[in-house]
């Protein structure tokens, strides 16, 4: 099983890594990490690098493809190039997938036009400007199409996936592996749900940025 | 506040990607990936690799040390290099932590004697051959020693150290930024929450390694 994960400078790392992580540990996995050219590609601050084995001109096809975001998005959206080769691998996929601002990318690609989709919650109301339909949800399913939301959303959204591809008894076993019990130790992981003020700071901070 | 992320061949890529993509977002934060050489290191699958922009000997002290674990602490208890090294740093810290079985070479470093300690549920028992004490917590406290549980539990140790390092409301804000609020799609991440038939395969699973 081919699994594809797309990366590029700027990617938020856990944006990929938290699929990845599970992912790998499916029968058969196969996974290629792909980007504009091989080699090196620096994360949003650029602490980490991670690398890129492959170009996108080398990868033709995916069983699973995997579309990470991160603040470099909002540029990529317009990179004509990069959204032709998302639409022609997802021509070939089983599973085209999406974590946090990444969905802006598969709905620049047009592959969300009147489908339900989320992303990091920043972005939410911004799906509307590609015609998807934007929807609070951490995990959303349509058809082969699975968006999920904010970065560590990925997680929760790979165990679904694994639970479709290898059965619920499997994706279990890959939850135990990585003891994906979480227990954070506040509850402000969503806007409902965190203190205004912690929301006001939040946006403070993204205000500086192009999201 | 400089944080140092221990990486080597055969980690376990998100047991140091959780943390990272946390502490990095700690004010003033400036992390280093270090490893027995700078360059490429490769995750246990061999699928990614990330970079060490620095080797073990260009790096002498840290506020926050990070040790993340995977397949490969087994052969790395025995480093003696590796755990002068993390004994080194160690004595220069604010901070010194570790996720999974990198509490494994914390332990081997004898840094966890007689302390409480925790790492991934199938090596916890085998603290004990260092003096620690096991225990069955997500995140365990110790002084300035914090360890996690397994692969994903990274997550919490980081949030409970932002909160320490930055204030409740910072780290709020760092997990409204990740949108970290879990909803994984079972409730089998834990070894008591687990159906048997998932422990057991997963137990026959790493049988066919060493732990």
């Amino acid at each position: 099983m081919d699994i594809v994960c797309l990366v590029f400078d700027g990617i938020t790392a856990l944006d990929i890594v938290g699929p990845y992580e599970v992912l790998q540990r499916l029968p058969g996995a196969d996974v290629k990490f792909v980007a504009g050219s091989a080699g090196e590609i620096r994360t949003d601050n650029k602490f980490l690098a991670l690398v890129a084995d492959y170009s996108l001109d080398e990868i033709k096809g995916a069983d699973v493809l995997v579309v990470p975001g991160g603040f470099a998005t909002r540029a990529l959206e317009g990179d004509d190039d990069l959204l032709a080769w998302i639409r022609a691998i997802d021509a070939t996929t089983t599973w085209t997938t999406s974590v946090c601002t990444g969905s802006m990318l598969l709905a620049a690609a047009r592959l969300l036009e009147g489908k339900e989709a989320t992303t990091h919650w920043a972005s939410l109301e911004r799906l509307r400007e590609y015609g998807a339909i934007p929807t609070g949800h951490r995990v959303v399913e349509q058809g082969k199409i699975m968006t999920a939301a904010g970065v560590s959303a990925g997680i929760d959204m790979a165990l679904t996936l694994a639970a479709r591809i290898a059965g619920d008894e499997f994706a279990q076993a890959v939850q135990l592996g990585i003891e994906y019990d979480p227990q954070p130790p506040f509850d402000a992981g969503s806007v409902a749900k965190a203190p205004a003020r912690v929301v006001e700071l939040l946006r403070a901070m993204y205000g500086a940025r192009d999201m």
